[in-house]
């Protein structure tokens, strides 16, 4: 004998009356939109079966978010953690130049995983798929003894010579980046130090903006694959590790150096207020910190004209020329006319 | 400091001396085969780009290996686990009549792990994917605060007209399984029983077979393969929640009934010794066990010829006929003339 509330408190546990994997699988088929046409198998069978864009190549990535490494309960929802989960490989396609289209998603749960929260979960992940013109596929639910863990893999398409990947960057080319840095990593730095108390920041204090981003970060779909249509960059990465790690590795992959000027930065300004406050570099906080999803890319001077056309198409996301790759060997950051290294990216683990 | 002994227990610890998320992808990519020219790129970029089969289908799997759910590291190495984490995943491409191509490997490590064992799970996974025509494309690799996880997808190809799902069969067709059954549960409930004294069984009891097939099952790539090919089969599904679920899942999504005969079930003759030994119906415990990724899959009557090719084909592995879809509802079991209705499935949770 069971009470209706220990089966919400045991959704796969079929014993204790939970509805199981089966029951679990058929409650979120039945929540996601109409699969188009072209998905011939979808949710139900041994694997999914589609039909591939015609002349394309596929993109495929991985990425999982791990409780306790990657999100904290305390600071993110169940819809935080589903949107994220989806969005940092929505973010990885996008840095190819490709289309993303089809997602697998593995849930490893807790025993003490509600159906609220698998439903939470989805209330993040379907609306940014949607939005995204991606078709959940498929994927897999298994208990978990530990953490919960969210592993999704994306599959996208993009036609053979726009492929963008991290080596295509010559000396001469420009950087840009999307959007502002810094802003995730404050939000979570000033979630760690509220713990306690989970107030939100004021809206106006640009902080509010900074823990939004840590949670819900926007990745840059349209610009990833406009960059990759028009043939407006050579090189792109995304920031996952943030800015200093993506030139880093851009400038290694491409055999170049770089150039980073700070004053070109396009610092978030809550970022900026809530490092000053603290007492740090907001500049070295902004560029060691990860989590920011935009893209880094290099554009030949002569392509500029290309990239504008590009920003034209962006819908508000600004693009920030930020400094150069080099023909020297070596990654520096220009600040008021000196010269310093860069500084380490971000380390999840 | 760290000694060189410490740095192996954390392979991931940067600031212990650990190798690192990016030392150890570089590690892995270094002990794979050289890839294909149809991958346009692999690891070390934001996400891998292939080229899909010409008139294909794309077929998308994920399945992952949770340690203390699926596995047991005191009763499988970490080449066992390797093996089989990718073994699972052929499996479920195989019972879709596909070939796999690319596969992705997300691994998420507890901070003991050491770099051996993460060789461990390669010795296991390459060869298996060098045998299936794999090419590892990518993966993703974190920390994990709990346990041991190994999560694959696998990418295959199939051509339209050869897909074969769960729903394809029809009242009248026969049901054939490959292999044998009974062999992974028996292994694996012996090995509990043993947990204190791992010594193997005896070569001769059939036991060490029934050991064997729980920590390195075969996946029937190229009966799959053939069934699609060929179009002997009309539906087709993989055993690894066991025989006796499968039956009812190709009924259930068939819209039939269906009817076994105990008599002719393919039993692992150690399950079968092993399971009398402890007192069990080897029958209903080969038929509920699972973990066996063997193919259950419908013939209609005049496709025999056609199955005739495909098991001269098989390379040995056995072909058996178990019985029928029925047009009446209910899945049953028939055993000395005597019906029963057939046993639950094996639930891994």
């Amino acid at each position: 004998m069971t009470t209706p509330d220990k089966n919400q408190n045991a959704v796969l546990a079929t014993e204790a009356g939970g509805i199981g994997e089966r029951g679990l699988i058929e409650r979120i088929r039945r929540r996601l939109p109409m699969p188009p046409s072209s998905l011939v198998v979808g949710i139900g069978d041994d694997a999914a079966v589609a039909v591939v864009d015609r002349g394309a190549l596929q993109v495929l990535t991985t990425d999982a978010l791990v409780e306790g490494v990657h999100f904290d309960r305390r600071f993110s929802t169940p819809a935080d953690i589903g949107h994220k989960a989806l969005a940092v490989n929505v973010s990885d396609i996008a840095a190819m130049g490709a289309t993303p289209r089809l997602a697998l998603l593995s849930l490893m749960l807790p025993d003490t995983t509600s159906a609220d929260e698998v439903d939470g979960l989805l209330d993040g992940l379907i609306p940014l798929a949607v939005q995204s013109g991606i078709t959940l596929a498929g994927g897999n639910i298994t208990r978990s003894p530990g953490p919960l863990v969210i592993d999704v893999t994306l599959v996208g398409s993009v036609r053979p010579r726009r492929i963008l990947t991290r080596s295509g960057g010559r000396p001469g080319d420009l950087l840009y980046v999307t959007g502002q840095i810094g802003a995730a990593s404050a939000g979570l730095a000033w979630l760690r130090e509220q713990a306690a108390d989970p107030t939100l920041p004021a809206e106006d204090s640009g902080l509010a903006d900074c823990v939004r981003r840590h949670r819900r970060p926007e990745p840059r779909t349209r610009v990833g694959s406009l960059l990759g249509r028009t043939r407006a960059a050579r090189a792109c990465m995304d920031l996952s590790d943030g800015l200093a790690d993506a030139v880093t590795q851009v400038a290694e992959a491409s055999g170049t150096g770089a150039r980073i000027v700070a004053e070109k930065l396009p610092l978030h300004p809550g970022a900026v207020s809530f490092f000053a406050s603290r007492g740090a570099d907001g500049v070295l906080a902004s560029l060691s910190g990860g989590d920011d999803y935009e893209l880094l890319f290099t554009v030949q001077p002569k392509a500029r004209g290309r990239l504008r056309l590009v920003a034209q198409q962006a819908r508000g996301v600004p693009i920030t020329c930020i400094g150069e790759l080099t023909a020297g060997p070596g990654v520096v950051l220009e600040r008021a006319g000196a010269t310093e290294p860069m500084p380490a990216g971000f380390v999840h683990f």
